[in-house]
């Protein structure tokens, strides 16, 4: 097996960014577009708006590559790898309005533009569409693999809710009381579910790999790598909303910090800070967003550097992710009919996620 | 075919109840109950909040008779008719944030008690488990009909969606210029479909009706049966929350004039008023809700009986209720193996459903 590997990050990009064309033409045909009703019109462009903002399409290319890598065809998987991305949209038009986010990819969040009223039933119905795009791999997939999907979709979603009410409940009970493991739980299922383990299996399920007690394994297997990925990712996007080049970032910096989220880097610095000043940052933490000012929060971002809780996030950061790619390269490597390319390409995405720069 | 039938309103009512008690039993056993996990354990009550508040389970009926009344078997649709429950109750709870709604069946609305951002969350959770339900389908159905099924749902998801988004959209544009016709297409995407059309479509999907052309004609002859009695159902809907007895009723009375809704009550009236009184109604129907207040709102009341609006409304429903019965009766005649029990028992729902008190 002979093959010249020149995956590198500018390889990788373009790799991303032809996924993520593909990924949006098949979004941006399936989403309706014109109605006779004028109401029903705007509607429609509010469920655009999102899909058409950019973005990497991470979890898309996570699909098709994983799909690739066990000797799937892309193209069966393009429609799978498109209705994650949908999933992203439709859950982060709700989460902006819970987290009260203002920003989102550079450009005021849905709510901000039509009202909450609005964007909440904008993101209803383009979850619709996502089950609705999902049912379509009919055409091309067995009836099984169709309904497997969907399951991982349910599952997925019922992760992702669970996470969000976990951190959604500390905010609103004011509880600064957590530990790492209450984020540890958090995070896998409010991100690593939908960012890593759901975008694998689902590349899995639509791979030529034989079903059966070894594939119910690996699928195992995966939720074990995409735990310990997925938590890498979110660290490195807590460390990024405080470090990030704004204009490359799209969201605001130091936005966590006026969301009042609980993050390794904060949970860190509380523990290592006496009690005085311990109360003053959860004291300024606790304020409403509108009562917050930059100067505050830019003391406690100072704080986090001088107890160095960022470098304390990024060395766990980068424990999970080598766990990860350890699984990784098992379950990859125990397989006959690996393809090296796409074994190259999603190790190199692998590391990318959790080293990114923005 | 001689059979002594006696379905009168307390048959009726009981059979409502029975059906009502098995879809409940359905919904409960199926949504998650306990987690080690405090904060999910408050989701999953949340979840089993508006499930557990009772209602008469209309919908699940109508899809269960259904499927009996052209030969199918009521065990086989009790999955689909609870997830069509759980679709209303998931809805709802989005739907009474974008209301500002404050009560639903006699209790404070869920983000009354738990706020907005955990009760749109929790309406995205239940959301989730709708779809994961109806997938449990395989293993009683054929995959065929069960994808067929998820396809119905993300129909009646689309038309719902749009028809919440053109309400919506005259409320917050304080749009008073709304015709008979407007009023109708909203109506019919908002409550016919998830009321009546996908409910007896979903039960001719499950019962023994052979598929082909006919097949395909029914279900379009569905629609426009559905579309009749769905309107005529939320006509009296809105009468009475103008009328009914607020112990029974479960909504607060008069709340659609406190929530500005555009009936067709209210439409008449203002195209039966002098431009003057016109303006008044409007003006103090665009006022906030919590700046309206008791004597204003009796005022409009006053008004609707004076101009015989309510008596209109109930005309025009009952005008679209026998266009529906005569297309039930053609369309569940036509056939040779027409139960006749179940025949009298819809057609019977059929009248409950739009002459009912509350």
């Amino acid at each position: 097996m002979k093959l010249e590997l020149k995956t590198n990050t500018q390889n990788l990009l373009e790799l991303l960014q032809a996924n993520k064309k593909l990924i949006d033409q098949t979004i941006l045909d399936f989403l309706p577009k014109s109605s006779e009703t004028q109401e029903i019109e705007v509607l429609y462009d509010m469920m655009r708006d999102y899909p058409s903002r950019g973005g990497k399409g991470l979890r898309g290319s996570l699909c098709l590559l994983w799909c690739e890598l066990f000797s799937g065809r892309k193209s069966s998987a393009i429609i799978t790898a498109s209705a994650l991305e949908l999933f992203q949209n439709w859950i982060l038009i709700h989460d902006d309005i819970e987290d009260a986010s203002e920003m989102r990819r550079g450009l005021p969040a849905l709510h901000k533009k039509f009202g909450v009223e609005l964007a909440i039933n904008a993101g209803d119905a383009l979850h619709g569409k996502m089950w609705e795009l999902l049912l379509t791999n009919r055409r091309t997939v067995a009836n099984d693999t169709t309904l497997d999907i969907l399951l991982e979709f349910a599952r997925m979603l019922n992760e992702t809710t669970e996470g969000q009410q976990m951190e959604l409940a500390w905010n609103s009970s004011n509880n600064w009381e957590i530990q790492e493991s209450d984020y540890l739980l958090m995070v896998t299922k409010k991100a690593a579910w939908y960012t890593c383990i759901s975008p694998c299996r689902l590349g899995m399920i639509l791979s030529a790999t034989n079903r059966g007690s070894v594939f119910s394994e690996k699928m195992d297997k995966i939720i074990e790598f995409g735990t310990n990925s997925g938590i890498a990712f979110q660290i490195i996007d807590d460390v990024l909303n405080l470090t990030a080049d704004e204009s490359k970032y799209g969201k605001e910096i130091l936005g966590d910090l006026y969301e009042g989220k609980r993050t390794l880097i904060l949970i860190h610095l509380l523990r290592n800070l006496e009690p005085g000043q311990r109360k003053k940052v959860v004291e300024a933490l606790s304020k409403p967003r509108h009562l917050k000012n930059n100067q505050e929060m830019q003391w406690i971002f100072g704080l986090m550097k001088e107890k160095k809780s960022i470098d304390y996030a990024r060395r766990v950061a980068t424990k999970h992710s080598d766990v990860a790619m350890k699984i990784f390269e098992d379950v990859s490597l125990e397989q006959s009919r690996l393809r090296p390319r796409e074994y190259e390409q999603t190790k190199y995405l692998l590391k990318y996620l959790t080293s990114r720069d923005y």
